[in-house]
């Protein structure tokens, strides 16, 4: 599904901008890119900010309309700044990922992005069947297009992943079982008494708030034991001394 | 609490990439940037891709160390690939933002970003409660900093939107700063050496296990107080010893 979905970059001024596109696509499992009337392309220094992205590049088609490059697609989305003015249908990147994703499913979608310094123009508004907006300061709200496509392409892969099960599997960790955190404890407790720390009335207070600590911490059982080891370490100071 | 996230960029090559980190920042509303040993600083190239986020960059901090950049922070976390081997509490993006957010209501909140070419160092994993992993496509998962940056400042000011601060405060609890942590694990690597326990050649894997162990419970300033106090009782043993 991720295959059905095109970015097409419109008048690109930078090729640097070209390159970082193409990185910030292949990062997120992204791989048709189309270019429409770049201003400098191909060039040394797209490929450069490509990285290893370069595959995308040598891939990628490039346009003299927007009309070309949007051929067969069924749904397309205008990366772009808040329109105060005009009452397009708007998505918050998350929800322009959740209807891209879906519909990806079903055949080609594109989601553009426009020039630099001014964005897309209302020829190239008017083929959106939605805006995707990216919520930012509004003191400084204009975004660098691979930023922009970074933002979204990484929903849309969010949105992949959760599509086919958890993102993180493997999260949970081995943790020491009660029975060996309570041997723990008791031994604290009295390496705490060896050591001349503290004595066993007073400590109560003390010993609970230690527990707290590293249960928190849930230690695992190699751990567990790195501790024991340092509070015999501990003790056998003063047994040494004993003798 | 925008304002108490740090964004700490360490050892950047690139000073483009200084640049485009500024300005993602700016649209993010994020505006304090530490420079940890940058190659090249100031910069041209750096100014010229802040765009109009060049004040975030008269306004940041250049340290030589991380330590120095990280003093006062009660919470770090660093951008990481997926580290398979190495059982850190890893959150995705998401997660991050949201914890970011909350104990920024509290303190000072430092986001690491490593070298280009090879992330963070060991010794800089160290520093951290928690690594953060942007998803990405298997095959090539390594985003550019600024961008990978870009992802995770946009799930914070999102977050930011989305809640105005945390419903029930006093809900977090002081933790210790980075500063008393790092003289807390000196003491301890100092009381293992002393009590027979460890030699420093042998013993760098296990303290850094012993450094997340502790990193992950977030010990206020009072159980760090505690914990130096067991292990001073433990030198003393030692000390009177020799006497």
């Amino acid at each position: 599904m991720l295959k059905n979905i095109k970015i097409v970059l419109i008048g690109t001024t930078h090729p640097g901008n070209i390159g970082a596109a193409a990185r910030a696509m292949k990062n997120m499992a992204l791989s048709q890119l189309c270019l429409v009337a770049p201003r400098t392309y191909p060039s040394a220094e797209a490929t450069a900010r490509a990285a290893g992205a370069d595959s995308i590049l040598e891939q990628c088609q490039v346009y003299e309309t927007l009309d070309e490059a949007l051929q067969g697609c069924r749904l397309v989305v205008g990366a772009s700044a808040r329109l105060r003015t005009v009452h397009w249908p708007q998505l918050l990147p998350r929800a322009c990922a959740e209807q891209v994703w879906r519909e990806s499913a079903e055949g080609e979608v594109a989601i553009l992005f426009g020039r630099e310094s001014s964005g897309l123009r209302n020829s190239e508004l008017d083929r959106c069947h939605y805006l995707v907006h990216i919520p930012a300061n509004p003191e400084y709200s204009s975004l660098n297009i691979a930023q922009a496509l970074q933002v979204i392409a990484y929903e849309i892969y969010i949105q992949s992943l959760s599509d086919n099960g958890p993102a993180d599997r493997g999260e949970l960790e081995a943790v020491a079982s009660m029975e060996t955190l309570e041997g723990f404890f008791q031994h604290l407790q009295q390496a705490m008494l060896d050591i001349g720390f503290s004595n066993p009335r007073q400590s109560e207070k003390l010993q609970r708030r230690l527990r707290r600590l590293f249960l928190r911490a849930r230690p695992d059982p190699e751990e567990v034991n790195i501790l024991r080891g340092i509070l015999s370490a501990a003790q056998g100071r003063k047994s040494m001394r004993r003798q």
